[in-house]
């Protein structure tokens, strides 16, 4: 931590602000400059104390600015755990060689939809069916999902198919029946620094794909993993979907396929890309899908439907049956450009 | 509802949306333009199909976008509530006449730190106490704040001094202890479309404030009013505490004032400003909290902290006592300009 | 464009709405809703019109908000000129199916330097030289470029390896001096909106690379295009570079990639990719370039240095010479597996 | 500056940064930490090295991220010039004790309009009249500006109404028309960064008013103002007006009024606020106007407009006359209440 003091500030402000340091047992140096004097903590600092330390010191007098040096989370961290993390849900395994698709429909609305969703992701090379029981809906207005019928039928389609599943989680309290029913929780964007369902999951070992806020920063969707890490679960997919756009004119968010290169040098833990919440139309999924395995990513989570314009939610960002099937070998062409393979 | 046909759409596509359109009982007119067909849907669309419908006709053949005339939320809007809606609790009212200052520190952290600032908020004229038992933290190892501890010492402080009292309800489930010691729940931004919260406190009746996501446009945070309103509570008041930045260097995020206006414009609810957040430093709460009182509030929500220094959370962003209440005097000035009053 | 009326527009306010749109010779057609009416304009709007009308009709009473329903661009439009359009300078063609490399210093230094690049571009399967003689710096105090001497010594490198050159015009009074020395000029993202640039570009018939400015929308960056191809000169090529990022810790922009497939649905004009300015680090450059491609990226523009650790600009963002090589190779393979080639 | 080395870098790559510092004959010292060393700078950096330095240092093997500690702006910067700069022209101050209110058409379309407009900013204590002749527009089928025609009405109308005047220059080439009939330059959003025109009107001696561009931060914008000041002109007037917004529905861009204060403790130079452009709309105006002054603005620069139903340009965010009339009465108060006057 580096304690940037004002030009004007006194010998005495400086002088306090070295003390202060100094009775947290850690030791100060001081960084005479041009303009101003710095002032380095040349000691660890415990990570409970960084947070109230920068603060203690940030509104001490004569003091500009506090800089931190190291980074706020330690187990999700690559420098902490130096190799990839690979996550094993019976037998598919996300952050290896090869790159996982999980898909289907945004919604589970009925056994027929899920079941022929279900069958095309199997048919196709998908390992993980996805689809929503409890859904986060912005209007109050449309559709909710179908609860815990959903899930029933979720389990169903994964077992009958020999698909890993994976739902979204809203709420820690119903964490017990939707762990009974699929393999993988999923803790959406606008949960992801819901910090009881954070730390509810931490306690069990289920593993979570954590979704990336659409303004959160890199380090803010680190340290959402670390909530997670930090109860005890190390089963934590990184997933990228978008963030907050320019615009909403043409896509629904931007993806940041940035994020994959920089959370996987900073962060051992797997990641995975969702191009169909931040395009917000099917039409871009096709190139996007190919970008995100190009660019790193250890797998994609995407909405596909057997009837996209009959469908409760989100129908016009989902890929009908047979696109996706086409999808899927054009996809295993980039996978094998890049070292990796699908399927 | 306005559907764009592509330029190159042909009278087959046209018309097979203007079917569908029928086929849901609604009228559809043809607009031809110069370049492309629109279809403009002149018939009320209930508001369960509104959504669904968008995504039907968006993903037809032809179809190049879907525009929205009508907004999705009613219940919020000002267009079916004209005047003002005013909260009331124990005989402070919120959006109306008088600017309401809420005051106290982040997290509750004593009995002394608690009534010193409560006795500070009631000397200079504050009527809402304000202080967190529950915190929602970045980083897991940061303080997580007291609890129910901390509830039962701020409920002890609002009736000594008098106060209405306010805190942040991260979980549903906590919902019936924190009602039996506060006056006010409060909904974080990181939580803002955390819906089955929303939902939670949409079933009971006590007031109510929600704090704006960062990301989170106008339109989604009327949506997230309109969760609570949706379920009969009508005591809800929105807060302003600022979007993510377009850099973190000098303000943690960037205090949205214009949202003032536009929400007041779009909606009865009263509408609130918390500068505290927002800026991340005292340094800048007193220009900020007048500016926001200038341009409309109904009312502040700030932090105070006996000493800062010492705080073990956002110390940095907390007005020490004395300048409080140097800044409610100044405050009043404003509101007089504006044509209002504080206490 | 559809005019939406306020819920409580009078039937004078709608018919006053109504005689306006008649009074330009434009067919206006009512669309009574639910809560509101719309009132839709049925004929083609003079382009020259449209920005007039939308805000006279806006400030008009009664009136709650006009929405376009066509694009304010023609020329740049997919809408007018289906086909896909090929920007072809000596030999190279941008646009087609081959992927084309551009690569080179961020500033031209010295002869050695920038022959060096030159030689690897040549090697390794670029076709295009790059190299800043007149530079853009945020600050004033930062190496500002070599100027002509610049200019003399990239047009000497690229006659000697064959290469295409391009270089950045910041001044359209430069505009003559720069077309005698390099084959393609670039409008730089902090100029996208520099008009009497814009407008000066389009007299001439000198390939150009526009790149998106970081808050631009696509629309506006079309609308840069538009001006460009208003002048008479086709030979525009868009160039994404990077949108103003969440944070700027970890990455200098945020590369939008989603604005490949975007910009090539709306437009027919070549689209390439700046990973380097985006990433502001070469760690990412490899990554991030492959995901261009796959996004379907027409070409690429990146920094490569002989000694990027003693470089006077973005030495920190370019890539070793030898890397360059090794990316060249990896990058004619995803180029195979969309279908396209590179060199 | 602090180089945060990475915590697996070696002894010999820590001594490697520790030596290249050294030869700059520069102090560098180490500052180990729990997790890594840093390595501070303790002299000061020369602002010709600054930002070499920085990149020589950031691609160095090891090295983790590089921190600044000083500003890049020094002539704009409050430390060095701890008092605020008034910048005086034809008796009016700007950065004094009043605020100061320009006002104007965006676009001057002829001597009538330009005149009545003028009359009304005299009569109702304006200081400043603003009008475009040379006009930025996103379309190039949007009207352009009368050019030097505007000009002199402009001279005309600034004459007869003894009013201070300002116009854009979009090009360094019209600097001398320009100074010849208008007071003050305005320097547009999507101009704060061309630097030849930045450079050209840092050698002349006239005000300027400096747009912060809508994606620039804080220190970019002071960056720009550097150019000018490094010139030699020290007569920089700052303007907000106005960034990114979260959604172009309701505002054009988001006023950020915490810019004011900011800008004010980082800097000597007046701040001034466009409200206008921001809101586009002229229904907010008022009250962020009033929350401008509030926040600490130095004066308005807005837009009226005797016909805003048939203004050429940006006619629905321009305020009527008489509204202009009756909103200055109430910024009286304001600004009254802040301890400042107008008029």
């Amino acid at each position: 931590m580096i304690v940037a003091m004002k030009t004007d500030a006194t010998i005495e402000e400086i002088e306090r602000v070295m003390d202060r340091i100094a009775g947290y047992d850690l030791k100060a140096l001081r960084l005479p400059g041009g303009e101003r004097t710095a002032i380095g903590i040349a000691s660890g600092i415990p990570s409970g104390l960084r947070e109230t330390l920068t603060e203690v010191l940030a509104s001490m007098k004569g003091v500009d600015h506090v800089t931190q040096v190291s980074r706020a989370y330690k187990l999700a961290s690559r420098e902490f755990h130096s190799t990839d993390s690979v996550v094993r849900i019976k037998g598919v395994a996300l952050g290896g060689g090869e790159v996982v698709v999980a898909a289907g429909p945004c919604a589970i609305e009925s056994r027929d939809q899920l079941f022929a969703a279900a069958e095309a992701v199997k048919a196709h090379g998908g390992k993980i069916l996805r689809g929503g029981a409890f859904k986060p809906r912005t209007s109050p207005y449309a559709f909710q999902g179908l609860g815990i019928d959903g899930l029933k039928i979720l389990k169903e389609a994964g077992d009958k198919f020999g698909l890993v599943t994976v739902t979204e989680v809203l709420d820690q309290h119903d964490l017990d029946v939707i762990m009974d029913h699929a393999d993988i929780l999923q803790i959406g964007a606008r949960n992801m620094q819901n910090y009881p369902l954070l730390i509810a999951v931490g306690k069990t070992s289920h593993p979570v794909v954590i979704k990336r806020g659409p303004s959160a920063t890199i380090d803010e969707w680190l340290l959402a993993a670390e909530y997670v890490l930090a109860g005890g679960n190390e089963n934590v997919i990184l997933c990228e979907r978008g963030v907050h756009p320019l615009e909403r004119g043409h896509t629904r968010y931007t993806l940041d396929l940035s994020a994959v290169p920089v959370a996987k040098s900073l962060s051992h833990l797997p990641v995975i890309v969702d191009p169909s919440h931040a395009c917000g139309t099917w039409r871009f999924i096709a190139s996007m899908s190919k970008a995100a395995i190009a660019a790193g990513a250890d797998g994609l989570i995407m909405e596909i439907h057997p009837d996209p314009a009959g469908a409760l939610c989100d129908g016009a960002q989902s890929l009908r049956l047979n696109a996706f099937g086409q999808l899927m070998n054009e996809l295993g062409a980039v996978a094998r450009a890049v070292g990796r393979t699908i399927a």
